[in-house]
Formats: C-alpha cells, sequence, structure tokens
C-alpha cells in the first residue's frame, strides 16, 4: 500500500465516522436543545479521530463488517470527547483553547459542560449496547466491560486523578509511565481491542492486538509531549507549552527532547514486533502506527 | 404483610445493597487511593436506597435471583451517587451538605468530585455487564441500553440541564412535569424495569410496572417538594428550603403545599391501579409505594 493510498483511507474513514457520530448524537432540534447543541459542538468537526481510526485497522484486521466497527469507533470517540470536555474544565486544567475552537464551557457555560460529558458517557455506553453491534451478545458484554474498565477509576480517570496528584511534584518514570498507561493507554488499548472484536478474531491474536496497542498508546503519549513542548499554539489547536507553564513532569521534563524521540521510536518498533504474526492483513495498523508516531518530526 | 415486616424487609435489603456496593467500589488502598477513598465516601454509609429497594421489589414480582438483582442494583445506585455528586458542584447548585456530611467536593475538592463522579457511572455499566447478571445476553443487552438511555441526555441529565435553564423562570405545570421525568422519573423507571428484568416478565407486564413506576417517580419528586418546603435542613440531611431560595420552580410553590399533596395523593392512586393486575406478587411494590409517598406526612 502506497502512502496515498493510507492518505484517502484516513480521509475516507474519517468522514465515515463524522457521519456516525452526527447520526448517533441528539438532533440540535431535540429537547433539551442547549445541551445538545453544546454535545454536538464538543464532538463534531475537530479531531483527527486517531481512536476510531485504530479501531477501523484494527477490524479490516479480523475482517469486520465496517458498519459495526463505526458503533464501536462512536463509542470510543464518544468516551474521549466527554474526556476533553471535563479535562478542560475550570477545576481541571482550565483550559480554553481546543481543537482550534473555544473549550465547551467557555463557548456555553460549565454546567452544561459538566453535563455535556455526563450524556457523553452514557451515549458511549448505548451505542456499544447497540443490537447490530455484534451477532454474539456474550462477546458484546465483554466488550462493554473493557469500555467501562478502561474509562473508570483504574483506567482514563484514575489516570487524570493520578495527573492530578502530580502536579508540581517529581515523578520518576515508571510513575510517569503508568500515569499514561492509565490516562491514554487504556482507551487507545480498547479502540484497538473493540475493533477487532467487531470480527473474528483469537485469544492469541487478541494478545498480540493488545501487546501492539500497549506500545503504540505510549509512544503517542511521549510524542504529545514533545509536540507540546515543540509546536505553537496554532499549529496544535490547543494551548501549547501547558505542561511546562503547570509544572507537570512530562516525558520531555524527564528525558529531554532527543530521549524522549528516541523512546518513541523503541515503542514504535516493539508495538511492529507484535505484528509479526499477522501477515498482511495488519497493514493498515502498521501505517497507523506510523501515523502516530510520526504526526510532527 | 405487616409494617413490622416491611420494615424488616427494608432493613435487610439495606444491609444487601450497602455490602455490595463495599464489594464492588474499588478498595481504598488500590491506586488511585485518593479517588477511590473519595468514591466510597460518596457512595456508602447513607441514602434510603431507594431505587436499590424499588429493584429488590420488582424482582421479587418476577422471581429473580437475589444476586442478580443485587448486581442491578448496584448500577442504579452508582448512577444516582454519581448524580449527586455532580449536581452538588459549585458550577451546579453548589451544595455544601449531602446525607448529613460535607459533600464530596467539600471533603475532597472538585477535580476528584468531578473524577468520583465520572467513575461511578463507568462503574455503573461495568456492573450491569456482568457476566452473571442475567442468563440471557441479548436481554442484558436491552438492560444496559435503558440505563443509558435514563441517565443521559433524553434522561436524568437531560432533565438537569432543563432545571439550570428554568432557575428564575415561571414554568407551567407541564413543563415542571416533563423536566421531573427526565430528572428524577427516568432513573426510577429504570430501577423497576431492571430489577423485574432480572426474573421472569412478559411485555405487559413489564409495560404495567412502567406505568407504576413513571407515576411512583413523579410522586417521589412533588414529596419531595414538600418536604423541602416544609422539613429543616437537620431533619433532611441536606440544606432545606434551597429551591425556593434558588428562585426554582417547584410544586409547591406553583400549586401550594395542600395541593401539591393531593396530587401526590393522586399519583400514588395511579400508581397502585396499575398493579391490580398482579395480585399479591406486587404486595413489596405496593409497600414501595407507601415508602415513597409517605416518608414524612
Amino acid at each position: 500500500m502506497t502512502n496515498d493510498d493510507f492518505q484517502s483511507w484516513v480521509q475516507a474513514h474519517q468522514a465515515l465516522i463524522e457521519s456516525a457520530l452526527q447520526d448517533c448524537l441528539p438532533q440540535p432540534g431535540v429537547a433539551p436543545p442547549r445541551l445538545h447543541g453544546a454535545m454536538r459542538y464538543a464532538v463534531l468537526g475537530g479531531g483527527k479521530r486517531v481512536r476510531p481510526l485504530l479501531a477501523y485497522a484494527s477490524g479490516e484486521l479480523s475482517g469486520a463488517d465496517l458498519g459495526r466497527v463505526t458503533r464501536a469507533a462512536c463509542a470510543v470517540e464518544l468516551i474521549h470527547a466527554y474526556s476533553l470536555v471535563h479535562d478542560d474544565l475550570p477545576c481541571m486544567d482550565d483550559d480554553v483553547l481546543r481543537r482550534g475552537k473555544p473549550t465547551c464551557h467557555v463557548e456555553y457555560d460549565e454546567a452544561t459542560a459538566l453535563l455535556v460529558g455526563d450524556s457523553l458517557q452514557s451515549l458511549a455506553f448505548e451505542m456499544l449496547a447497540h443490537p447490530g453491534l455484534s451477532g454474539d451478545s456474550g462477546v458484546q458484554l465483554t466488550m462493554i466491560r473493557l469500555l467501562a474498565e478502561a474509562s473508570g477509576s483504574r483506567g482514563m480517570a484514575g489516570g487524570q486523578a493520578i495527573d492530578l496528584e502530580s502536579t508540581g511534584k517529581t515523578l520518576e518514570l515508571p510513575e510517569l509511565e503508568s500515569m499514561h498507561i492509565r490516562k491514554t493507554g487504556e482507551l487507545i488499548r480498547a479502540s484497538v481491542v473493540l475493533g477487532a472484536r467487531c470480527g473474528e478474531i483469537d485469544e492469541a491474536g487478541l494478545g498480540q492486538l493488545d501487546r501492539f496497542a500497549k506500545s503504540i498508546g505510549l509512544a503517542f503519549q511521549v510524542v504529545d509531549d514533545v509536540l507540546d513542548a515543540e509546536s505553537s499554539t496554532a499549529t496544535l489547536g490547543k494551548t501549547a507549552g501547558k505542561d511546562s507553564k503547570d509544572n507537570k513532569p512530562t516525558y520531555v521534563s524527564l528525558l529531554g527532547a532527543r530521549q524522549a524521540k528516541e523512546m518513541a521510536r523503541e515503542l514504535y518498533d516493539f508495538a511492529l514486533s507484535a505484528l509479526a504474526g499477522f501477515g498482511e492483513r495488519a497493514d493498515r495498523l502498521r501505517q497507523m502506527a506510523d501515523f502516530v508516531v510520526q504526526r510532527q518530526f
């Protein structure tokens, strides 16, 4: 597959998930209109949709039906979107810019932003419990438990809590890693596994995909730290240099930029090695690994 | 059944749900300890557990296994607890007292309270997706969709949004009713239906239970408004008279206390009429209707 081919695959699937999110979110005219307008504002028209793309790539590997993967991809993106809305609130990161637009609580108000996040989380589970998502209801229940665990206090929300406590503290590398494995890694892992679960995959295959996803999730965060340290706010579409300003530990502050980039490369190599047994079926996931790691450098 | 018998049934099932919530919440030593401590603080040791009791009563009607109903009851109580934590936040109702204790964000901090609510919601869906909850995975998926809809933007969170917008406005009775049907009614309805779904029940029976639950849910809110207007903070365990202070429309402000009490009584009668076809199997639900409506007057 050429790079051009991957570019058009990305664009086609970004359009597909955008359209599916448009449909699954309540229409702006449905009561209560302000809340529904704010939900659409927070989710639509922005973001690279990395998690949905990972689900699609993984679904291609397991021969999954596109409509099924789309529902699972909506679920992970809704969880991601809810976490951004809540993370941006004044009591958390207190950020005013996201995806090049005012954050949800700035455009609306804090109370609405709180309810937007709460409602997006409910909607994610509603999507994943849709009768058309899997031919096997038992597998589907496993998928719901996976997303709940990845989102909750031992997953994403837990990572966020550790992040809050770490502000102004010096973390060692293993602690920083443990925080990021929860904060961003678990949902990326869920995206890959849920995509594959929409098709046919055995336990050994799931184990390899899980290894791939863990590495790529961590690489994603290392790259994020490098971008945050080296990019401008205009390029990022969110406030740049915020972590160092907030005195938060990052891979760059712990290792320096050069070593952080090296670490991202090593994680990338490790991720690719986990795909070795799949042959050509995993080519999209390999391209996604490039996409995640090479974003800007 | 005597009243004494009902009292001991309530106490036994309150103890059962308390113990199940203790077990399903992450232990305080598990990382991140502060978040897990705050989740336990917000959920354990308080509240009448009305929603779990409704699920148990409904489960008795459908001959449900007690362990299964307990999981469903945990799920609805976790959703209820998350909504209280978020509703008490400064950007919402800004309340400092709940169940006789400082609210979660007062005892901990706002960011932690936000993550507590988020994590309790995830845990609720994790509980409902538990492999042991139902013998039929398809029914279980239906139950998950029901809880998601009852919690989300067209249910509880949507009612909260309408409530926010109504502060300082004059609502007509139908608008007030529509708000409360979402804000508290949908979750009470879900509690009754989920309890019954843990056992054997046909569609006609579910329809009758749903009618019962809609009336009792609304009655619950009317009684709440009367209590808020007439009780002291010490009796309620939360700040009394808050609605009128916040200039929020209530059944008491719209109808006056006497007519509000009459309305609660009519809703109670209507609820009981929906149970007529069940015979003795519905006795616990009848007692629960008394419990909900007669709380203090």
